[in-house]
């Protein structure tokens, strides 16, 4: 199965998350291709996930492959973005107004539908139900889950000299139906700043230079931690 | 006070609503003046409200004075609107797609803020928290009393031979700060509907003809009751 910026290779057991090195915005209107980011964000992915599983949260994660290949638990998905916002940026201020960088006082979490055609439009938890995305209980549980995560990966990166602004995150169910983290943490899904200087896709968006460079920092500055 | 379509005087111990003859659609965008459409909505609102309170429901319903003006519990209005969705119509389908009058199983309560500028955006439940518009109590209570007001009116519009697709309610706080319904319930507020047959605000967004025999059709079926 391709998506925009990966392949998953079946094997039973589980799943091999191959990363590409794409790289899209605007609902896959724009879209280059990096040579070389595969294997940053698949090394990203790996060692923040390890670094979750160790904190006791659930993820995707088994094992890292050089140089851009996952090896991961099989998850059916649920088609949807779960966005966790520590700060204020993108389409919260498109949508509300508010500054760039602006504290939000507890994490907030939003839900999106991965649907480009819609621009995929936010949801509240009701309408996951209605639109039988996920079960109330599922909504409550990805709610949880991800505010957790939220504030675990904000001492991740503050560790290391990053301030975490937001995050996308996707999830789904594992083979006995337990909730999971997957897809993906990377400078393609994370906004990650050092006071004004931009760490993610956000240089990309806003052609800002090369990405890859940031994205690089990022890597060798998660590398030395020494988790995987 | 002056709003869009109503002009609020404070008299202490209550206020008058007094229903002006505007009509808006597209964020205050496009504006007529209908003569008479002030005194058929104060009127719907007036049965509408009266009904609700027989109900045991708490509305800003105090007294009917011909032709255009409400006696009203003084209220402080929350800046926000609360549809609830019966059927699917409007921005629900311009948001996630599906078919104009699709069942929704249970009412579906949506919140926007009120702001022109911004186009009204969609908020969920912890937006709300997060902007200091409601308490997370706050939220609660206007969501169940809003399905709660959702299936009331269904029935009371069933009753005289209409269908109701949506409507669109604002809240506010009283003297004690307890939740009541404020503003009003009318053909502007309320998608209407005999199958095809359009009674509400839509025949003035979609230029279907003269929206005041529509709204005076919906006036005289609701008097049939003799509830004021």
């Amino acid at each position: 199965m391709e998506g925009k910026t990966k392949i998953v290779e079946n094997y039973g057991d589980y799943v091999i998350l191959n990363f590409k090195d794409d790289i899209t915005a605007g609902d896959g209107e724009k879209h280059s291709i990096l040579a070389g980011k595969g294997s940053i964000c698949a090394e990203i992915t790996a060692i923040a996930m390890k670094y979750l599983n160790s904190k006791g949260i659930y993820t995707q994660f088994l094992d890292f492959e050089k140089p851009n290949r996952i090896k991961a638990v099989p998850l059916k998905m649920f088609p949807i973005e779960v966005v966790a916002r520590l700060k204020k940026a993108g389409s919260f201020i498109r949508r509300y107004g508010g500054d760039e960088g602006e504290e939000i006082k507890e994490p907030l979490v939003e839900f999106f539908i991965k649907d480009d055609t819609k621009h995929d439009p936010m949801v509240c938890d009701e309408h996951l139900v209605l639109f039988g995305l996920c079960t109330k209980e599922q909504v409550k549980e990805i709610k949880n889950i991800t505010k957790k995560i939220a504030l675990e990966l904000k001492n991740f990166f503050e560790e290391i000299g990053f301030d975490l602004w937001d995050m996308k995150f996707e999830y789904g169910l594992d083979r006995n139906g337990k909730v999971c983290l997957g897809d993906e943490i990377s400078p393609d899904t994370l906004r990650l700043r050092k006071t004004k200087e931009i760490f993610d896709k956000d240089v990309y968006r806003k052609d800002l230079g090369n990405p890859l460079e940031k994205y690089r920092e990022v890597l060798n500055a998660c590398k030395s931690l020494n988790l995987l």
